[in-house]
Parts: structure tokens; sequence; C-alpha cells
């Protein structure tokens, strides 16, 4: 088929070339044949470092360039141009600050939404989600995170609901909805005993076929021809760098990169080809807890997890791959001063996140215990006026209430402002922003984007790459 | 000439090239011919927001637009598909994080120097700014700046110097040069009342058939046929949002966008063509002060001096616009929060900066008065606790000593806090970041611009897009 007489025609894609390009029309014909001639997206991944900042993209290229003298795969893209690439508007319904529920909502059903609801508008309207339109177009779906795969981010792309906390609920749908592999965290909304209504969606799988994995060498074993369910965590997976540290935890649980490449052999073969998130859901979580090791390892994962999809589409020559986030978090960056340099280099020996230090002290800890264990976790201590001021919110009275995910309060947002003496890194808040966001793509497709876009625009963007006809 | 040869043959450009584009070698001759074909940049308008991080660029455009409905120049340029865009790694020679004399100066001499310095290496290795470069090459070129004309940014494009502290001699240095229009703030560098060493430079100007203006009238009075000095204030001028709300300041001083039409005007009829430095200066300034209504009206001033600029390119056709910032600072951004749209939307009825309310306040000030001050500069006040914790730091016992151009000591950080509860607006620090930047380009010679650059290229990029050998 021609394909810039498929698109000259517009016969198909009136509704989504329109809302593409409110103001030029067809204007990308030129860009489609000069650069993928006839070319369509018979696969696309859909990569997410959810909650990522410009100065967590920046960090992490600037950390790994500093400690190996290559910079992020994410960055080499550009340094090589081979991409197109955009800022996003994140914005949702209800706030120029979105929450990860309405961003994803807003590529998964094209419309954006409220703040914490999946693909539902104010009156109850129900937008189908992106991955059940391509499954409906013949391809295989999935999703993997880093977080409980009934999350925001993956479920955006899935399911309906007016709520993103129904996750028991949406444990229920995938099965219902027929993907072809969904694997992160969240037991608790899988397993009988943990969950509310004592149903074992375990047992519920695989009644239906599915292969439930628990364990990376459960995950690697899997058939490929059977739909696989990975649950490796209670709630979302460890963090990068904490896993690195443990020996137990490192040999169990899979990297985003392994689900990433897990899911691509499950899904490759497919004739209609397939359709693939990949979630770095903990860049998110390291910054609402002002975390920059967790932040800075799990970006750097997520870039691991980007060579993958980025290894498998240069060689199928038909997979189109957006890398992007969904929001900025704390716009965390390196701060000017004499020992900047150095300072943001003590990160490179960073060992342990600030989630397990401070879930490491103990009330009956001494300010020299709680120092030597800050020493041992970032290869530099902090002064005893500093640990003792973190010993004050052991007393059982002062308790930190900062941070999104900070289940046992712990001070996350006193402890980052006592490390950035020797990291230099500072943050604005414990919570997403309204910045402008970084997108990339590559492959057959990319020539579609504009150097500015909504969040709203991928969602027709990835249907018009796919040629897959907005009829649902 | 035929522009393709020219480029294949390598032999001008063999220096510039090679450090564009490491990896590639001549990639970009296929694009100079399919986007502008044997099109040169005969003129070059560099514009630099200075200090502005990805959210002071996002927070004018979400300003703009639930202001206006129309978002800013700078980002509709993207929106419509006009210019080539990247992101910019800013560091420089001794750190990460640059200052604004070494990132002008990588733009300026096409290597990176120490923070501090101007064009000068580490063995007192002097590089030849670009603008002298230009002059030589038979262009007329000028700069103006919103800071005193020899602050380190406009210097960086002109003169070498130890310190960018040097500003008297830089006083001197551009008369020697001989440049074409140079408009700014700085009169205690030039005024002899004012310089150390008692000089008058306005008269040595004059005697070299400089015209020296000092408000807005004389400045639009001046001929175009002969140079011109601008110094519209003893050190940078007032901050957009003060000038709007003081009549007299209004009616004397020019804005950017003034200033910059007058400088093309000056220059647009020269028969080798022009280059020309526009610096939103005071957009660092407000960062440094944590004070919104400075950065952001002083970004909205500077978008103005956006379209003075591509209204002038696109009608001349020969004009490379550069658009971008040196570095960021203190990375502000909106944070999540359900009152997130209408705390942002608050700032829309400021009517001055910090800086001067905090300067408008007196040790003898009641919390009642603090508070009614506060209420008429922001539209709406702050809690009685507040108001009392400002009027500390008017005590005579306790200074804040934040933010770089907080010569008074006011307490900018202090209030930028309490603030945040009605604006929703947080910051990293009062310093610059390392993040990568924004950069756009506009014109013949855009189609050289990479995705992803280092500061120094856009010395080698202007060089080979106006077709002037380094030769040096």
């Amino acid at each position: 088929m021609n394909r810039r007489k498929f698109f000259r025609n517009g016969s198909l894609f009136t509704l989504g070339a329109t809302l593409l390009n409110p103001l030029e029309g067809s204007a990308h014909v030129v860009d489609l044949n000069t650069l993928h001639k006839n070319k369509k997206a018979k696969n696309i991944i859909f990569m997410v470092s959810d909650g990522m900042s410009t100065g967590t993209l920046n960090m992490a290229d600037l950390y790994l360039n500093r400690k190996t003298g290559k910079g992020s795969n994410w960055l080499q893209l550009y340094k090589d141009q081979r991409i197109s690439h955009a800022l996003m508007d994140t914005a949702s319904a209800s706030s120029i600050v979105t929450d990860s529920s309405a961003g994803s909502s807003s590529w998964g059903g094209g419309v954006r939404v409220k703040n914490g609801v999946l693909n539902v508008g104010p009156n109850g309207e129900k937008y189908m989600p992106i991955w059940q339109k391509f499954k409906k177009a013949g391809k295989m779906a999935g999703c993997v995170t880093t977080v409980p795969i009934t999350h925001a981010t993956p479920a955006g792309f899935c399911v309906t609901n007016d709520s993103r906390n129904a996750q028991e609920d949406i444990a229920q749908d995938y099965l219902n909805l027929g993907f072809d592999i969904m694997m992160g965290g969240g037991d608790k909304y899988f397993n009988a005993e943990l969950r509310k209504d004592k149903a074992d969606m375990y047992a519920a799988y695989k009644a239906k076929g599915w292969q439930v994995v628990k364990t990376k060498q459960q995950m690697l074993a899997a058939n490929n021809d059977k739909p696989v369910l990975g649950v490796f965590a209670e709630d979302g997976l460890p963090y990068s760098i904490d896993r690195k540290n443990d020996a137990a935890l490192e040999s169990t649980t899979p990297t985003l990169a392994e689900m990433a490449q897990k899911a691509i052999d499950r899904m490759k073969g497919h004739k209609n080809g397939f359709v693939l998130q990949i979630e770095g859901g903990k860049v998110d979580w390291g910054a609402h807890a002002n975390d920059v090791g967790a932040l800075l390892y799990d970006q750097v994962a997520f870039d691991e997890a980007i060579k993958v999809a980025l290894d498998f589409a240069e060689k199928d020559k038909e997979t189109l791959v957006i890398i992007t986030t969904d929001h900025g978090n704390a716009n965390p960056g390196v701060i000017y001063g004499k020992d900047a340099n150095d300072n943001f280099d003590s990160i490179q020996k960073y060992t342990h996140t600030n989630e397990w230090i401070l879930n490491e002290i103990k009330p009956d800890f001494t300010v020299a215990k709680v120092r030597e264990l800050i020493e041992m976790a970032n290869g530099k201590t902090i002064a005893e006026e500093d640990a003792k001021t973190i010993l004050t919110y052991y007393d059982g009275l002062h308790k930190e209430d900062g941070g999104l995910y900070n289940y046992k309060k712990v001070p996350f947002k006193a402890f980052a402002q006592i490390q950035q003496k020797n990291n230099s890194v500072g943050w604005i808040s414990m919570d997403h922003s309204a910045d402008y966001v970084n997108l990339a793509m590559f492959g057959p497709g990319s020539e579609l984007l504009k150097p500015f876009v909504k969040n709203t625009d991928l969602h027709y963007l990835m249907l018009q790459a796919a040629e897959v006809e907005n009829k649902f």
C-alpha cells in the first residue's frame, strides 16, 4: 500500500490526524515519505520513567558519563541523531499537575481525565484504553513495571475505573481482558491471604491458562507460547541499588531490563505484532522520597531497559519505541558550589537507598551508630548534629509525613536536606511538578512527532503509526 | 556558490565540522540541501534567557496560556514545527554547574573555561570571542541586556578577561573593540563619579563618535548611522513587573524588546550583516532570589523580545535566531496539590517583585502593615504568623544571606517559602543547577543543530552557519 496516498486520502485517520495536527493538516506527509517510506509500526514499545523531571534524566546521564565515560542510552539516541524528540505538556483535566493515573489515561484513552481516575470522564464516560484497542486489532499486549502491575501507569493503558486505588479489581480486569504478559509487583492485589475479598487471583489466572511466576528463575523458564503473570513483590519491587547490594534480592527479583526482554520474547513472534508498556515506576517513588540513590539507580535501570527495547527495534525495523515520562517530580538538580562535582560523584559510592538507611535506624541507636550506618551506605557520614536531628524522628513522638509512598513515616525530607551538604542535590518538594517533559521516539511512526505535544496526542499517534483505524 | 560542494570539500570548516559532528562527519550535508539550500546566515541573533531552568520556560508558557489563551512565542515555534531544537549540556571547565561567564565563554570562545573567567584558559591562553571574529569578518556586532552591559553574558561574546568582575575594564574594552550598539544597565561602570578610577567613560565613548543614551526616549531618538551606548540604570534594569507598575520607570526605561528592536534597526542595513546578543539577564537574578514574580514576568519580557527577533528574521530570511539559556537556576516548578491551578493563577495578580516588597518593609512595620503590603503586591496576604517571621529579619540582628544579587540582605528565601503556600511554586536552591537546557534555532543554519549539543558546539555552528572561516 502506498502510504503517501493512504494519508493524503485521509479516509482512515481523520480524527487522529486532526487532533495531532490542528494547525497543519497533512504537513507530515512529506516527512513520512522521506524518512520511513511506506513503513508502519507493527509493534510499539512505550517506555515510561514515571515522575522523571528533566533533572533526573540529566543527572542519570551525568552520573553515567562521569562514572563510565559514556552517558545514558536515552541521550545517546539524541547525540547520534537517531530520534525524533519533543517537549510534552502533561496536564490532566483537573490540574496543571497530573497524577500518574490521569497521565497514563491521557495516553491510554486519548482524553484528559481528572487526577485519580483511569479513562473515565466527568460524567462517567468510559474511554477505551489503547492496549484494548490494539488487542482488538489483533495484536498481543502487555505491561512490565517495577511497581505493582495494577498501579496507575500500566492500568491506564488497560482498564477503565473511577479510581486508581481499585487495584484488586484491576487485577481481575487484566484477566478478563486477556492480556498476554503482565509483570511487576503487587502480590497483595493477587494473593488470597492479602486481598480484602480473599479471592485467589493466582488460581484464577492459572485456570485461564496463564503461567504465574514469582521469581526471576520462574520468569526465565516460562513458556513463551502462553500468557505470563509475573508478581515479584508484595508491593513495589526493591529499588535497583538495594537489590544490587542484597544477594538474595538480586538472585530472585528480575530487573526492569530482564522483564522487558522476557515480554518482548513472549510476544515478538506474533504475526500481527505486539504492544508493550515498560514502566520504571519507582523513579517516581524515589522522587517522592527525595531519595537520590533510589532515584538515580532506578533511572539507570530504566535506561538499561531502553537498551533492550532498542536492540530489538533496531533489528526488527517495524517497532516504534516511545520513551518518556508522565510528569516531573520534585525537579531535582545539582546545585552550584565549589564542591559540586565531588559531591555529585559521591553518589557513585552509595550502596543503599535512604529508604533502606532510615528503616535500618532504630530508636535505641546512638548518634555514633547512626553515623556509622550512613557512612556504610553513603561512603561518607553526616555531622553529629545532623545525626541527632535524624534521631529525633525516632523518639515515638515526632514523625515526618513527607513522601507519598512513605509507609513507615521515616524522615525522608529531613535526611535529604542533611544529605544535600554531601551530594549537592536539591529538590523543590516531595511531589509532582507541572514541568513539560522530555519525549523521544525511535523507529517507524517517529516522524509523526511534533516538537511540542500534549500527552493526549500520543494516543492518536500510536494508532496512526500502527495504521490501526480508531473505530472502537 | 554551491553550498553542497562547499561543505563536501570541507576546506574551510574542518575544525568546526569536526567539533560539531565527531561521530558523523558530514552527515548534515543532506539536511543543508533539503532544508536551506544554498542559504547562509548573513545575520545571527543569539538570545539568552539567563539562568532559565526548564521550569521557568514551562511556567511562563503556562502563565501566558492560562491568562491569554496563547502560550509563549518560544514554544509556539515548537508547536508550529518551525524550529530545530535540542538539549544542551552547559558544564564549564571547572564544574558540572557553570556560572554565566564560563557559560557565555563556551559560546563566545568555543572552549570551556573555569567559572568566573571570560575566554581565558588555565594557562592564560586567550580565546578570541565570537563577536570579535564576526567584526573581523566585516559584520556589525552588538549586545542588549537587562543587567549591566558589562556583565558576564554580553562580556563573554566580546572580551577576554581573567575575571568577570572587571566590569570597569570591560566598559573600556567595548570602546576599544569598536562594537556597534551596546545597551543595558551598569552606570556604575561608566560614570566617573561611581568608577573607582574616576574615568568618565561616557565622555570617552562620545569622543570616539558614539551616541550615549540614558532613557528610552533618547534611545529611540538615536541615529542609526552611528554606534550607540545605552545605559539605563546604575546596576541592573528594573524587573519587568516593577517597571510596569511604576509610571516613571515605565516612561524612561526601555523593555528588552524595545532595546532589541533598536539594535536590529541600528545594524540591519549593514551590507555584510550583523550579529546581536539579546539577554534576559534578570531572569537569572529572579531565580537567585526565588522571586517568582520577578522571574516569570522577566521571562515573559524575554519572550516578547523573541517576537521582535522572529518578526525581523521571518522577513529577512537571512537571519539565524538562536534561543536558549546558559544554565538552569533553582529549578522552579508548580507543585502538585488540589489548589495548584488557583495558586499558580494567583501570580497573574502580582504587581510587584518580592525584591520590591521586602525592600518596602521597614523595621517599625506592624504585622498588620506587612500583611497589607503583601496583599497589595500579591493580591492575597500571608498568615499573621508568617508576617511575624518576616519581621524577625528586620530587627537589625537577623539577616538572611540568600540570593546572589541580594545586596540589601532581605529575606528572599524565607518569603518564597511562605509565599509557596499561596502560589504552589517550589525551588531547589538559590543557585544555578547542572540541568541540561532547552535550545531552539530558527532560520538558515538551524539545520546544523543536533538534538543534543555541548554549549561549545554553538561557537562553531555560528561560524559555519554564517560561512565565516575560523582563521582568527
